[in-house]
């Protein structure tokens, strides 16, 4: 079942960026993440920017069904005086995916909200892509999410879907986030 | 854990749309479901036009974790000899979806593909939207996917994404799709 491909190529290990201003970047992450882990293949998550303190639904979901998890610590509030805590996060998140990605035997991987760190220039987006090129295991699928991708992870990633809001309840109908759907 | 909302509204159960030529819309369903799941909702899948016969990564997770899964009964292959067929299976999946939204107690239902019938006009969306108005417990989320969203569902809706293809690697590199990544 593991590692065949519907056509006669071999396994190739994609670089999957999920961005845009819509729903569904995270979301869509989670299903390729459940949908691999189905096909038993060894599956995690690094996430740069959410507070792993909080007990979202896809965390309670990956710690039931054993998938390896690394948050980003206390969160990010976008306040100026976080700026600081969250550049350093960022930071240790990069050398846990490092590590991760070179080492850990993964064939897929979800870098959740990594495009920030390398939109407000935490995080030198060249030196990353070259990082990636000469590091990333070539089976690896790794998938990044977030707003704002780079020109430059456009340009290295594989497949690149942007998620456009058409319509959305918080803005047309002031509807809050709920439990279950959002997070 | 279950059923709280971040503001102080109601639960309100959502009707979300993914849509759009790009990859994600079935894929951010299924990371809906895994969300959900995780909070202990009930959550279910019916599909409307892929193979329930294929095994596909999303189908092992949910049969792994004890989550309903109606498949469509043979795949559609875009045939023309396969519309009489596909037409009826999609009849027999509304039947089937009926059921599921009106009298089976899910918190989260995922009509997967369910914009082709009515795209089609194997059913008719405004008779379609009417029962749902009716019919659809208030608490319900009920997410659909696929393309070509009929601008009656559109309008029904409360949440819709569109999907859009930046790059693919299928038509840009020639790569097949690979079993835990696309199916």
């Amino acid at each position: 079942m593991k590692r065949d491909t519907e056509q006669n190529g071999e396994t190739r290990g994609l670089v999957i960026v999920n961005t845009g201003d819509g729903k569904g970047k995270t979301t869509a992450a989670l299903g390729l993440m459940m949908r691999a882990w189905g096909r038993e293949m060894k599956v995690g998550m690094v996430q740069f920017i959410k507070n792993e303190k909080r007990r979202t639904g896809e965390l309670e979901a990956a710690e039931r069904i054993g998938i390896e998890w690394h948050g980003s610590g206390d969160g990010w509030t976008w306040k100026k005086t976080d700026l600081q805590s969250a550049e350093d996060r960022a930071l240790q998140g990069w050398e846990v995916a490092r590590e991760r990605i070179a080492c850990s035997g993964y064939d897929v991987l979800i870098l959740d909200e990594f495009t920030y760190p390398l939109h407000f220039g935490w995080l030198d987006v060249k030196e990353v892509i070259n990082w990636l090129r000469e590091n990333k295991p070539a089976a690896l699928h790794l998938v990044i999410t977030g707003r704002y991708a780079p020109s430059e992870l456009i340009e290295y990633a594989d497949l690149v879907t942007e998620m456009r809001e058409i319509k959305h309840p918080l803005s047309a109908q002031g509807i809050g986030a709920q439990a279950g759907i959002e997070y």
